[in-house]
């Protein structure tokens, strides 16, 4: 059996909070526990967070905000390395992580205050290993970490929770080779638990309830990798 | 706390298996439970199964073998509505439920015998239905059910447990107009609960144990729709 339990009583976070202090004080963790924290609390906590007023948007971002805030879209177009599609104000591009999304992981919901925007972390597999780090210290406890996002789908509605950053976590699971029950070799068979992960945490993180952080117990996901192990290389992406 | 069960001593399922007394057998439902059944077992208590023998394959299907048996192609041809990318042996296709997968949905690891392939079934919602309906005469719970399938994703490595069916279930968390923490609205902001109780159900499925359904508890998924509502309409995909 897996749990999912929501990390609760968690404050707004603000640059500079000690995030793993934070739910260290909220939590029984235990070892091989997988805690799972949404990107935008980590982002918060180091300082992740742009001004629009400090925003200067250039002709491009006018041509792509079609009426939105311009400025948001400077943010958008200086966090992109590529633009995938775009649908004014619509914008799905790749990060300098690798990562393709909406708006380039650049998030105005939950922003700490008004006219702020908030990035995704320079570099999200370092912010989960000091969090995992910071957690043994605090706890004993040896567990592993997922920074989470949402995400949208090509061709699926809605978003769904995906790893962007991990820490003593085995991304994939490979099944290739391994035999089913009939005796078959299963081909091509890669789960991508880390994003199972994430989505599953979602389901008790909410949106809106003030819960940017759960765990989940029960399930052996002890090993090593980097979100960036998530993303599929270009020579084999059939939709770059 | 949610918490994920899995299903476990199930047999090899067959056509004409009785899934929902099977299921009965073996798992304590509650009312509100959510269960996630692989489609796999669906489509073979179904009789969704081709034999290979029994399939001429066209030039089409040969040429998209490159190698590996055309026969296989030709299934895959024979469930597509639609190619959206192909490298043979490997075809992106949407299926006539408009989810658009690998191979059309058709798979040839766990078929019961060799040489046959599984086809996703041909009304999903009402398979998930159907087990709904038959698990709440037998046990007198009031569950939903959702049929998952294990989905490849643009951009991103590994497969994700997705719902391709759907009974008893809100597939989509619609957040729009929702204050968040710091009293902003959220705009676009739909997940895709559906799909990640889906995930959720697979990291205690596993491929090759013979765990083919998983029973969901705590997460309030109750509601109406069809995994339909999953797919991205045509208008507004950016990726057709």
């Amino acid at each position: 059996m897996i749990q999912v339990l929501p990390v609760e009583g968690l404050p707004e976070i603000r640059e500079g909070d000690d995030l793993a202090a934070l739910i260290a004080e909220r939590a029984e963790l235990a070892d091989g526990d997988v805690l799972v924290v949404a990107q935008k609390a980590v982002s918060k906590s180091e300082g992740r967070v742009v001004r629009l007023a400090d925003v200067e948007p250039s002709d491009d971002a006018r041509e792509l905000a079609a009426g939105e805030d311009p400025r948001r879209l400077q943010v958008i177009l200086d966090e992109a390395v590529r633009l995938v599609r775009t649908r004014p104000p619509l914008v799905i591009a790749e990060t300098r992580h690798g990562f393709v999304c909406a708006s380039a992981g650049v998030d105005s919901s939950n922003a700490p205050e008004a006219e702020t925007v908030v990035l995704l972390p320079e570099d999200p597999d370092a912010s989960a290993q000091r969090l995992r780090d910071g957690l043994r210290e605090l706890t004993g406890s040896v567990i592993g970490v997922i920074l989470s996002d949402s995400f949208g789908r090509a061709w699926r509605q809605g978003t769904t929770g995906v790893a962007i950053g991990l820490a003593g976590i085995r991304p994939l699971l490979d099944l290739t080779g391994v035999r089913d029950s009939a005796g078959y070799e299963l081909h091509a068979t890669v789960i991508a638990v880390a994003d199972e992960l994430a989505g599953a945490a979602e389901l008790v993180m909410g949106k809106t309830d003030g819960v940017p952080a759960a765990i989940i117990r029960g399930y052996d996901a002890r090993g090593d990798g980097s979100a960036r192990d998530l993303v599929i290389p270009a020579e084999r992406d059939l939709f770059r």
